[in-house]
């Protein structure tokens, strides 16, 4: 990613989360276009940015379908233009009275993975709604197994009890690919899906009228497989902005990379070769990963001449308090930093700490609106 | 803790933080009775809870002095009626002008550790404030080393050139007692801070016509030292809830954890032993700790029948995602859990953990409101 200008420094007193736009847009692009060589439905999961102002630039490339990981999320998107939205995460059943009071303007479609979820929705729903059945292909989270025939039958047959609860097919989030060292690994875990997910797919065509739909998501999926075409939609989400942890798995180039954090320095022991940042586990997230044999929670961003931010592995973020971080240099590496700068580090992972730090701009300095937590 | 009713479950539909208003008042009261005993003022971190609600319950205890850990925090609270604030975290240089902002109203307290923030603040600030020094004895966070005398000194020759900015003592959280295995070691920590502080007191009283002060704080030390009539001031903050952290460090009973959190069951996955809760990362943040060999981000939390919640060690939080969890029970453990049902979880950190979730309730089911983000 490339910050406005290389001369002028970003301007703020406090940590933010810096998106390059035209990086976004670009990462966006390409994501569409794989999806329509494919020929699948691109629905984009939203809760990477939670961001009106980024939905935007998913318009432009005439997204219309989302998705998003709740339906306080879903009611915000809706509220804001959006009408084609599926909630992702297992149907919460407290929230049904929510679901139904969403505007009729708005097709939506939830996710359940058990019979007892099946009863009391098609007791309760009172809208028109898509369900997906969630599928377990190797995460273990949530979801039935491909072999669990008898149950995914008696669901079927429970949602034919409600004309509002409409079973549109199988859904399935292979979040195992973060767990892969290679992206050959990446691939088995795709080549196996299809397997699975087609042969559901043809094994329960049978209790719609219209096509069952197969929807995968994950970024690195997504990301590094190109034969897609078994897929009727693609959800990956993080690709928008990526991260040091997609970087780690193979998934994206560091200039691929659409986001950083911007945090003013407040401290400098150069007998340590450390510096102290504000910027802390409220604002960065606690998620890390290994880097060159340290558990780090971000890594530096350096902008050359020309404001292309460049990584330094050597210099990383390997502690955060509340709100302090701590990034320790190489030996005689800091000597240029001071307090009162601002330093740019590359977030481990980018969902979770656009979610903490939910002060956003681009690079213009121009602030991007997200969803108001709680939710 | 306790909840308000054992019968009627806690009224949420999305995972949010419930607080014992009486046990958190309970715990106030105790660590200001403490305070008293020692003739030290009693200055609380309010970055625990972030909350003006919260606030009420010390300001009922005749409490008048905050700490907080950034200066839009001090705006926050002074906004709400709070007249004497230490920012507890390093000067950032890069907010001097909101500092000198603030209402006039407001005595103001910052931190320095360097003599390039001393030179910076003496030239731009323009209201009467505190100026601690940040003193390591330890932590290896911020501060000067005790024997950096000649720093200190010029530290102290330069904050004589502005009348604003009055030398009022020496500041130290000794963070490394959340290190430690046994609470004999965080005695020994604190006597170590007795030696260092005193002696700097003595050795640089004569650079203020008013008494120096020794402000410590840290909830583990605070909590387990009796004998701190050594220190001027105390500032520990997460004693209002403690958490599992604190537990497990030998701080406090379970039954002074005064917060936990309340999740909707989502899945449930027998052949596992394993339930999906609405509740992940965004909402727990991620601290963990060991628990029976494990790594947990949280641990079960049962009401018996008069709504007394007990800890079950062997039901624990084992991952989080972005919004989901996931619980692991011992075997036959989870017969009577579904979809639907509501769990309770005590957190890992329970400052992170409000930060993360940022809904935040009384067992009444009334909001305690807290300070909007970002900050």
């Amino acid at each position: 990613m490339r910050l406005h200008t290389a001369s002028e420094k970003f301007k703020t007193d406090r940590p933010c989360l810096i998106v390059d736009e035209f990086q976004a847009r670009e990462n966006i692009r390409k994501m569409k276009n794989k999806a329509e060589r494919n020929n699948a439905l691109f629905r984009p999961h939203f809760k990477t940015h939670q961001s009106v102002a980024v939905g935007e630039w998913f318009r432009d490339e005439n997204v219309s379908a989302i998705t998003v990981s709740s339906v306080d999320m879903a009611c915000y998107f809706a509220e804001n233009g959006w009408n084609d939205i599926t909630v992702a995460a297992p149907l919460n059943l407290l929230q049904i009275e929510k679901i139904n009071s969403i505007d009729a303007s708005v097709h939506l479609n939830i996710v359940i993975d058990c019979i007892l979820s099946a009863s009391v929705l098609v007791n309760t729903l009172q809208v028109p709604t898509g369900v997906f059945l969630k599928i377990d292909t190797g995460n273990r989270r949530c979801g039935l197994q491909p072999a669990m025939k008898d149950e995914i039958r008696a669901i079927c047959d429970i949602l034919r009890l409600n004309p509002n609860s409409k079973f549109s097919g199988f859904l399935v989030h292979s979040g195992h690919t973060y767990k892969t060292t290679d992206t050959d690994q990446i691939k088995a875990i795709y080549k196996a899906d299809k397997t699975y997910l087609e042969q559901l797919k043809h094994d329960f065509q049978v209790y719609s009228d219209e096509e069952l739909m197969i929807s995968i998501g994950d970024t690195p999926g997504c990301s590094v497989v190109d034969e897609l075409a078994w897929a009727d939609e693609i959800r990956p989400g993080n690709f928008v902005f990526f991260d040091l942890f997609q970087h780690h798995l193979g998934v994206c180039a560091v200039s691929e990379i659409a986001c950083v954090m911007a945090c003013p320095v407040i401290g400098m022991y150069p007998p340590r070769n450390e510096i102290v940042i504000y910027g802390g586990a409220i604002h960065f997230s606690k998620d890390q990963l290994m880097s060159e044999g340290e558990m780090v929670f971000g890594l530096l961003a350096e902008p050359d001449d020309s404001g292309n931010l460049k990584l330094n592995e050597h210099v990383k973020l390997v502690k955060v308090w509340q709100e302090h971080g701590l990034i320790k240099y190489h030996m005689g590496g800091m000597s240029s930093v001071k307090p009162g700068d601002i330093v740019y580090v590359f977030p481990v992972h980018s969902c979770l700490t656009l979610d903490a730090v939910r002060d956003v701009k681009n690079q213009f300095g121009e602030t991007l609106s997200v969803m108001p937590k709680p939710f």
